[in-house]
């Protein structure tokens, strides 16, 4: 039975403004607020607590393969930075840069890391020496910052938090190998943890990181149609590690050069989350990274033996589950809207009448349904709901997807697609970086996501200039 | 069976240089490594595992008690820094200042963060309006910047890990009570995760926090009888909340200021891992906070059967413990050596006669003792062995510390002990700070640690003025 919808107030409706709503929900939910720092966030307990649960999910995958965190320095000397020259012109514009320490000028400049390549290399210069020491599996857990003066929480700051994977192999078949392992540990963190589908696949050469030989890219559609570039694994060859001096002797006796990978993912997928699940009451949160996955509400709490059976049920269910009991003095109703804006996956509500039949109401949070279940194994009953709850979720935002990606045969429909329907596009591309720039001007911003690893044969030709095709792409606009 | 000792090569010995002895544990060990920031340094796989440890043994108890997690930006712009006058006057000087982003000049100086109190008070204003806002307990692992140019790993340096917990509350009791509570939790963890006994108690006016109407203090010695300051907690009062404007509508409908209280411990905690466990082997670690609890080392390795069956016991045993099968080529002494000095707590050894005799040999690197153990029911021998271990640890600790803790009941005998005998000194305090300076100045940096919350009564007058005595102190040199 599906319950009616009511419109929350505060909130937006996403129909109207998409990016209200995402303030708005972002607000009201106490996901984050701005802080007096222009371009930085505060992150706040509910908030952090769905990246704490991200992490988790993948820093347990992270370690089955062997990854070991470690932590390095927060700044970097000038002189440091500037050992590979794509590095330091891409990243020395936007730092934040430390002049004075200890009441005293420095002699020598110090950038806050935008990123870590570089201390990751000078480290491995001195650890590596034979092949016996490789591969180094390093990730690391900490914050960037690179200098934005607009901040969209999750999405767009100053300071963000992420990971930053960074590993030295043997060969180039080994590490080319590694970035993939990465890509689809990524994958499985979408679609098992976050219940969300990304398009998965390479960039091409306009589109890769800078001193990269390959870069792949994990693109969620967010509900309205724009993507998200949530998540990236490149492959470096040995650019860095030369520009280091790190070598090693090999298995043959000679002196060789390792090569590296780097990988990294972020509270924009926080920002994915809220973008791709939500709708016009709050959050709606997969269960697996959820803070709270079930929250019980008593219903007439004043009630001789309602608030007893409520916190014993709490107490039972806590072994298993994230639980919330809210016995506040707050309405039933109250409480009902308030954790559907904070898009607890799984409502338990239970009365005098419930106690006495030994049963509780059950309501999804996903898609209003509501149905008693009664509390004699009520933990498989859960088990088994709150994964119903994340397939029927994945299989969700699969949908919209699939609605919100358009096939172009040519470049004419390509141009009508970009301008009358929001979503993806897939079309054909001749391979030249020419046509992505001018179908990125000529759209007013759709750029290509990336190459798919199954490439569709939509035509024979290039879907701007007409000439033979080499790739299927998928296009779209970005957050 | 007590195995007889070796003295590692590249370790010097504690007896000869304790100094020496703790930088060589933590370069032979790989706990952490220097880098090219003066004051920085790098943690490394096997010493960031040991932190990662610690770290949910911490947050877990955080957590049980209603602490939630946030995180605040890494910078702080002077004008905010400069709103609690005890704070900026404290902290400015040994602070990395950042003066240029995005290519120009800032107008307003930026300050990395030496602890985040203004960071918290500012977020703090803007969430608190009623009693029911109260307690926010919020607690934010980061890494904190104090400038600083010599570095000794875990111990000191520049940038260091911690976690910073700031409270608010509805009343000075509540608040005061917390203050202890935190203490109490920190205690726990030295004890019950570290195998470490701190002497515990309240700082004296002269060494308290600036700005803190009390601060509270674990003190654990190391093995050469010096003291770490090794943790904190604080009840600062009204001082910051009224400084940020912060106030709430009480009970009583009228508006009041809460009260405040924060609590640290960092990566200093490792250091007295290190300091208070380790042996003239290297490392030895608790094993709850051991990055690997048991190491299984074949014996005959190349004889048929043998790799199997230790590979099937690490698959086993890795379901309830951290378990390393070292099935490398080199020597099984070479092995027992690298994991004594890396301070593995337990090591199985296993090799044709013991799959024979459906045994294996257990060794434990605290005291050397080696037996046969039936492979059936393991699990429980490991786990209550682990257990057996951390007692004796903790009770060795205990007694180290005891042996070197000296009472003194008048100045001569103060400064006697303070010149030979290395430890802790009780002596009784008459309350004038005077004092402590006065006897820092003559013993050349013994210091005032703590009143402890039980006094035993030595003298009726102070050690250094002979006047009558307030309290008994505990007294030590310090890192």
């Amino acid at each position: 039975m599906a319950q009616q919808k009511k419109r929350v107030e505060d909130i937006t409706s996403m129909d109207v403004d998409f990016a209200q709503w995402y303030t708005d929900v972002v607000k009201k939910a106490e996901l984050a607020d701005y802080s007096s720092v222009k371009g930085c966030m505060v992150y706040e307990p509910y908030g952090y607590a769905i990246w704490e649960n991200i992490q988790r999910e993948m820093d347990t995958r992270f370690k089955k393969l062997g990854v070991q965190n470690v932590c390095m320095p927060l700044l970097i000397p000038e002189g440091l930075l500037q050992k590979e020259k794509d590095h330091i012109d891409g990243f020395a514009p936007e730092c934040a840069v430390v002049t004075q320490g200890g009441g005293e000028e420095l002699s020598e400049k110090l950038y806050i890391r935008p990123t870590s390549e570089v201390l990751f290399c000078e480290h491995y210069q001195k650890k590596i020496h034979s092949y016996r020491d490789l591969p180094k599996l390093y990730n690391q857990w900490c914050s960037v910052l690179r200098w934005e003066k607009t901040t969209r929480p999750f999405l767009r700051g100053m300071e963000f938090l992420w990971q930053e994977g960074h590993t030295m192999h043997e060969t180039a078949e080994e590490a080319q190998e590694f970035t993939l392992k990465m890509l689809r540990v990524y994958e499985e963190v979408y679609r098992d943890a976050l219940a969300i589908p990304p398009v998965v696949g390479k960039k091409t050469e306009k589109e890769k990181f800078a001193g990269a030989e390959a870069t792949y890219t994990l693109e969620p559609m967010m509900h309205n149609g724009v993507a998200l570039q949530g998540g990236t694994t490149h492959y470096f060859g040995d650019g860095f590690a030369k520009a280091f001096g790190i070598t090693f002797t090999g298995r043959d006796n000679q002196l060789h050069t390792p090569l590296q990978t780097s990988w990294g993912m972020s509270t924009r997928l926080v920002g994915a989350v809220i973008m791709v699940h939500g709708d016009d009451n709050g959050l709606v949160l997969p269960p697996r990274i959820a803070p709270v996955q079930v929250v019980i509400v008593p219903i007439a709490q004043h009630k001789p033996g309602v608030l007893e059976k409520a916190a014993e049920l709490r107490d039972r269910l806590s072994e298993k589950f994230r639980v919330k009991l809210d016995d506040s003095d707050n309405s039933p109703g109250w409480k009902f809207a308030q954790y559907e804006m904070q898009g607890v996956p799984l409502r338990i509500e239970i009365g005098p009448k419930d106690i006495e039949n030994g049963q509780c109401m059950l309501a999804r949070r996903d898609n209003g349904d509501k149905w008693p279940a009664p509390l004699e194994d009520l933990e498989n009953t859960i088990t088994a709901v709150l994964d119903v709850i994340h397939d029927s979720m994945l299989h969700k935002a699969q949908e919209n997807m699939d609605q919100k990606t358009h096939v172009a045969h040519d470049h004419e429909e390509f141009l009508d697609i970009a301008k009358n329907k929001p979503g993806f596009i897939k079309a054909m591309w001749c391979g030249d970086s020419a046509c992505e720039d001018k179908l990125k001007e000529e759209t007013g911003g759709v750029k290509s996501r990336c190459i798919p690893f199954e490439e569709e044969h939509i035509s024979d030709v290039c879907a701007c200039c007409g000439k033979p095709a080499k790739h299927m792409l998928y296009w779209g606009r970005q957050y």
